[in-house]
């Protein structure tokens, strides 16, 4: 399992052309930057979280994220039956166990939605550990406090335990379906610094499961939009001054990309 | 039924001076913007939901927003009970169906909320054809996929039966009160880019009724808000890069804009 | 009671090698603006609400915020757990009474948090004379309608009954343990022009607490962090063409900014 520039780039104009609806059950403050990242990159985002509805929502949209960051019972419920439905239909499933281990209720939560069936989990180190059940990982809050390859094998085990693709985020990211470890770089040390720009990734992640070929393996999709934020951060990068003026070229960038940026600029290794 | 951009200019002058209290029942996403826009263009927003207290909110506010974007159970009682409230009071009500025909859970609520009475409705044209019974209108997601045109005949039906103006949004804009439509231009093609434009939209569509003068018919006010954003929205795409820049660029022109510059500005046609 | 431009300088100093994680029980329209300045400040911001959570959260972390902004009762009881458990941890608590005095449900509920026992309260100075019970108050929604010196008696008197630091903000702050007094000068007339601007000066300050030697009078603790705010706010100011790129130029700013500039430019008088 590997992948390319060549087709990393060639899935952004399948992406561009097919506009995604992506169905977010997510925090409340990955909300705004979440759809902002969905409609600069070309998708349709919508945040849809009512039990009344999430099941119908579901049956229009083309992906589906769930995020815990800030959960409370009455939303878990609506991602247990969103995740439900979206499995039945065959739609691709994101979960961002955000501050996974910082709480027992939290860190339930997010085994039991990866345990019902997703097709991919993105993260920070700490809580790939967490989630993987590395008990002594003690997260501190969202925060990671441990370096991406501390997680990897992990990482590796929660993707063989789940049939899921697992992707760790940070200075370099890597994707793993179990067996093979892709490695993604780019990015900026900014990209800590502004609030919820992991969740972000996961909704692009979701994006691009979405828009990709069927015969294209779920990890490869995963790596196409980890590269696509790492080149779109790297040129945002060079024009910023703080975590709020990046905040805005990146978003800009993402719109402003081109599919040959992208195929001149992704870096995913084996 | 006509108005000028004189009169809109006038508007923007009471609207700074009255400085309305908009009370805002809106979707999570819309928040941050709405808040920022109305603040921007010199009204005071406030977000409150509880049903312990939307009615006693009404009575020290001058004007309401009911948006159905990420609803739920309890904030549908909340903004049932505000709403009535407000007609009691004879305070302005401007309803935006974000995402109506979604889901049927969704098309029930804003029927219900439109049907109760309301001042204004300000949607793209996707969902003024759904709230309107358009059974084929078959809406993907929040995003409209109907140019505005397609909407009119719609729009004046909707108008005439719930004797409530309504505005489609769009590259053009168009207002009606069930008879005269007026037609709004201005803007920016970024706008559509960027989350929670057509809800911030809403909400100064609600800042304006509440600073007219009583005998100003609602689709004026209304249309002068619209003209005010597309004068807004004209002026900041020409500093923006991109979807990100522009947000920021049309929340500073919000609040640099001069009443000539609207009278000189504004596009309001027959 | 006093401090100096320097002990501000080293608080900063202590908050970025600390990096204290601020649990945030706050509005919906804060969320955003609040962890992107603790982000920015060198702090680690999290948004935690569910009661099966908030009790285990707040032993993880290092300071708490309670933000009446957009309550509903489950949160105001998610509000009440952390509070007790924080105030038995001996963590430091920051209550921001958004908009008390503007419906009779939002007064109880920030009386009885007050009441409860906090370590310190900030808000403008018509929310201070509501909390105070300053009955003719008459709060206009969320933003201030009086000026910071009419609520400086009313403070004083807070303090002593709370037996809390009070910090009245506006174009001058004001900090006060009920008997001295000191002022904060700096900040930007474009503050009052961004949402929730206030409310992401309480998580700074719920920040400084957590991260202050244990001698630190909290009032010290709070003026340093409305210093810090004030000196950026001045520093964004040059820079800022309105309100949007005013926040962003803030959160630039706050992360740029170094303990030497802190200790230069801090405006801090008895």
């Amino acid at each position: 399992m590997h992948t390319t520039s060549e087709a990393a780039a060639e899935h952004l104009v399948r992406l561009r052309q097919r506009r995604p609806l992506v169905h977010n059950i997510t925090n409340y403050v990955a909300m705004d930057i979440s759809a902002n990242v969905l409609l600069a990159a070309g998708a349709s985002p919508a945040m849809v979280h009512a039990v009344e509805e999430v099941e119908d929502f579901v049956q229009v949209s083309d992906a589906l994220v769930l995020n815990i960051g800030t959960l409370s019972p009455s939303w878990v419920e609506a991602m247990h039956r969103a995740s439900d439905r979206a499995r039945a239909l065959g739609k691709p499933i994101v979960l961002d166990p955000v501050g996974v281990g910082a709480t027992p209720y939290r860190t339930k939560v997010a085994a039991e939605l990866a345990r019902a069936g997703v097709t991919a989990v993105r993260a920070n180190a700490s809580e790939i550990l967490a989630l993987a059940g590395a008990t002594d990982a003690a997260p501190k809050g969202v925060d990671s406090s441990h370096e991406v390859d501390e997680a990897l094998d992990a990482a590796k085990q929660l993707a063989s335990d789940l049939g899921a693709v697992v992707a760790v985020t940070g200075p370099d990211d890597r994707v793993t379906d179990g067996e093979t470890v892709l490695r993604v770089g780019g990015g900026s040390s900014l990209m800590a610094q502004v609030t919820a720009m992991g969740c972000a990734c996961t909704a692009m992640t979701a994006a691009f499961l979405a828009a990709s070929e069927a015969e294209t393996p779920p990890a490869q999709s995963v790596a196409h939009a980890l590269a696509f934020f790492g080149v779109a951060g790297t040129q945002a990068h060079r024009v910023s001054s703080g975590p709020a003026s990046f905040r805005a070229a990146f978003i800009d960038t993402l719109a402003n990309l081109q599919p040959v940026d992208l195929e001149r600029g992704a870096q995913i290794y084996l």
